[in-house]
């Protein structure tokens, strides 16, 4: 079962930058941008090196992805959407989804990772737990 | 002294949506969207309930803003900004800093907050320690 509806799972597979936050050693959010996929009920995004973000995520795996949008409702407010989740770092694959995810958020013809960037890299993959913010992804009277 | 340059204050000026992470009780990070103005150096957010993101800073001070553009740099990436920083909750003054925010964020001839919402409020203000992200608020070489 997942937390997300059709709503929550067409904004996640559309080019919209995702804010990525989660927590640096001393529990401090870290926040950070990211392109992002689903990959069945789960979120994943695909990072070459062991940046922060992944090393936070190894450590704790309590992680907030935001999304804004340009779409503003009747009350003059822009919706967003929030996921909260557990994330885990899978290792390797992260070139694979960083190429498929180009596609969607760049276009058809990139090449991604950049010629010279290789190795397995990581992937972070959320599971959904809650989702927050304004819009039809926090449900049908919102 | 402020960690904000030009191009940082022109966009915290502006109506770009703020995604506002604090900390739940037990750690985990939470995020809504909010208005955001700056007061000096200060940035100021108008909360007329005492809502979860209040009872947060009020507890911890760690908070993080971001925010996205609609600006492709020449690597095909869009540029953001991420304010660290620490807050602090202070009681009453939010109507009127809504109100201002709303001639930014809605237009001229709005009134907010609406008729009916009284009451003096909260004013979340955050004294920032560090930008990140990807644009002209990082500095003159990103």
């Amino acid at each position: 079962m997942t937390v997300l509806n059709d709503a929550a799972r067409a904004l996640l597979e559309s080019p919209t930058i995702v804010h990525l936050t989660t927590l640096d050693p001393d529990g401090a959010p870290q926040v950070s941008a990211v392109w992002v996929g689903l990959d069945g009920d789960d979120i994943v995004s695909g990072h070459m090196r062991r940046t922060k973000k992944v090393r936070n995520v190894a450590r704790d795996s309590r992680v907030a992805l935001s999304l804004q949008t340009d779409v503003v409702n009747a009350y003059g407010l822009q919706e967003y959407m929030v996921v909260r989740g557990t994330a885990r770092v899978e290792e390797g694959g992260a070139a694979a989804l960083l190429q498929r995810l180009a596609h969607v958020y760049i276009g058809p013809d990139v090449t991604f990772p950049p010629p010279g960037v290789e190795g397995p890299g990581y992937v972070i993959r959320t599971t959904p737990e809650r989702v927050t913010g304004v819009g039809p992804w926090v449900g049908p009277d919102r």
